[in-house]
């Protein structure tokens, strides 16, 4: 056993996935253009932060890559990416649009009358981005979304991948250790975040030394949260921060993970402020029997949607509706959500080397939110739990 | 003068503002719907963390908002949001999809053959969302993208967004003070960076009391950070941090900021590490020319493009082409980025109330980056500096 720690994803694993794409789509394509930072760092290993400035990745049939990207961009990506060319343009929104230089850049390669996959017909931005479809600047070409087809390569994890996620996991359950030890009475959410996040971080950065990078658009270093979900607020599903004082009697529901090497891992608890009482009790069971249905249909073979209907059976049972608020799960790994989900409408396939959040949930109004989240692998014969974290009621309850 | 620090927008305004965004369209429309989570919490207050499940805004011509949520965001909505009325759907894939129970919904507003502007012809996500477009599902529909127009009436700042702009400024200054007291040889940038982003954001959290929140998406707390701009990596515009530490004749450039009821600010400032050599006086001595040149052109009634052309005029007369990188400036305020640009390809023109940074750079491969960023605003009579921090060399040399 080696006890050296992961680095990151190799040029050549990046390389046959650029190559290995075209598998994945349903119809012949003679490229790929791809604006989403998550599937340009995916397919090139060039992490930036995305801007108003369109960034695109070229992937032709034969799996050479070339990199768009605006000239303040051009050293960074020469320098970062694996792509065996890099084309910049000047700035936007510039005299010439940026998408209309990628048209011409498509031209130039013959593939302006080409079948052309892509992820969004056009850039995306939140950052006052205006601009053109791509299947505008290319009357003669075929424009196909292709980001389900994507997506199933994406989900399909390699070894190199698994090792970064268990990586990860082991680092989240650090940070939700000290979360769970820096939570006192009195105490606020920010503190023990501040305290837990900053010390899991540096004892990871310490262990993974010099080299590592987190990499990863959501998380960085390694991070426990209680995100608002504090005491009634906790019934809020996706609650935002509020500062809160822990008091006794508070139900809390955490999230815990950590950024390696662009790979992220999921572990969420349901803890308490002193002894439970009757209610919280009775709900956390509920949700520890939701999860346990939901493992128990983790197998190849079963499609996503069987799983949340064997758990959605137990809500009818027990007549629970009234508490639920969301699926059972999803995807993960480079992004912090990916598909596919664990959910009715869902009908892909569980495939071994799937990673996937399972986090069936319970809220009630005036009490609090009840919801474990585990990272689990699909393996051959069932499914792997990734995360590694006490489940039980005894092991959650904080001394008021 | 009042000494209370500034609370968030007020429900009118946002009511207002969305009443008076049907002033800002081109023509004449009978709804807005919009999917960017910064529309919505510009529109309605509601705050909110985007997933695959998509979240949409309707407002109608007479200013009245609907808010469509996934089933597990019912309640934030209702708590949070400002909007009339919050309708929800069950889940993302779920059995129907989403957009389509978003059509149903415009059709039973009688709203299905309207003139529907919009700010994406659908729902975007980067988390494995896949769907329809909005049209795709409003045959009878005319549906445009507005979002341009949108922006028009973002970029007019009203006075209590520019009293959260200049708080955020404040803490900004204080955070990248601290910055550069805790930067020593030896020191790594993160141990700098998580120290001062602390300190500053428990004494920001302190001074503006329990109820305060930041509300924005890329700041919490008051920020200041190098972004990996260290040493000769600080000639990469938008390096990544790497954790570096700083040595004696580094080149540092810096980026500092405050999240404030959902508003930033930006300042960004030229270090170095021990006194400066011949060249790195010389370029940044260049860099404060090109800054004070855009601070002159910064008046109503000038283009954001004549700014920029005022800027690379310098750059034509010393030369100085090989170390551009990028134009003058961008809008800002909720988000990081905002339109308009100070680019020679924005023809838009400068009007009082507008916000925005000014930060035109030089980039020498090897010796370092050269930029300064200040957060400025147009008035009647030119533009006030909102970023208060000193810009000469000698202010910004650190002890080696």
């Amino acid at each position: 056993m080696s006890s050296l720690p992961p680095g990151p994803i190799s040029r050549s694993e990046r390389a046959q996935r650029a190559r290995q794409a075209f598998d994945h789509l349903p119809a012949a394509l003679d490229a790929l253009v791809l604006f989403d930072d998550q599937y340009i760092f995916y397919y090139s290993g060039f992490a930036f932060f995305p801007t108003e400035r369109p960034v695109a990745l070229l992937i032709t049939r034969e799996g050479e890559r070339t990199l768009f990207v605006p000239r303040l961009e051009r050293e960074h990506a020469q320098q970062t990416s694996e792509c065996e060319h890099v084309v910049d343009y000047p700035e936007f929104p510039g005299r010439v649009h940026p998408v209309q230089l990628l048209a011409d850049l498509l031209t130039r390669l013959s593939l302006h009358a080409g079948r052309i996959g892509v992820d969004h017909d056009g850039y995306l931005s939140v950052m006052g981005y205006d601009g053109p479809a791509l299947s505008a600047q290319l009357p003669l070409a075929s424009v196909v979304r292709v980001s389900r087809a994507l997506d199933h390569q994406m989900a399909l994890k390699s070894p190199a991948e698994l090792s970064l996620i268990r990586e990860s996991a082991r680092w989240g359950a650090h940070a939700h250790r000290l979360l769970q030890d820096y939570t006192r009475v009195g105490g606020t959410e920010t503190a023990a975040e501040t305290r837990a996040t900053g010390e899991a971080t540096a004892a990871m950065t310490a262990a993974l030394g010099p080299t590592y990078r987190g990499q990863n658009k959501w998380m960085s270093g390694a991070v426990a949260l209680y995100r608002g979900q504090i005491g009634p607020n906790s019934a809020l599903p996706h609650a935002m921060t509020t500062g809160a004082a822990f008091q006794p009697g508070d139900t809390l529901v955490t999230g815990a993970g950590a950024a390696v090497w662009g790979y992220i891992s999921e572990l969420e608890r349901t803890m308490f402020v002193g002894e439970a009482n009757a209610e919280q009790r009775r709900f956390f069971q509920h949700m520890i029997n939701l999860q346990d249905i939901a493992f128990e249909a983790l197998k190849p073979g079963h499609t996503c949607a069987q799983v949340d209907e064997a758990v959605r059976a137990y809500y009818d049972r027990e007549n629970l509706w009234d508490h639920w608020r969301h699926h059972v799960g999803h995807s993960l790994g480079q992004r912090i959500h990916e598909s596919p989900f664990l959910d009715l409408g869902d009908d892909r396939p569980l495939e071994p080397g799937m990673v996937l959040s399972v986090e069936p949930g319970l809220y009630v109004p005036g009490l609090g939110g009840f919801r474990h989240s585990d990272t689990i692998l699909i393996t051959e014969g069932g499914m792997e739990m990734l995360t590694n974290y006490p489940r039980d009621l005894s092991s959650l309850i904080l001394p008021a």
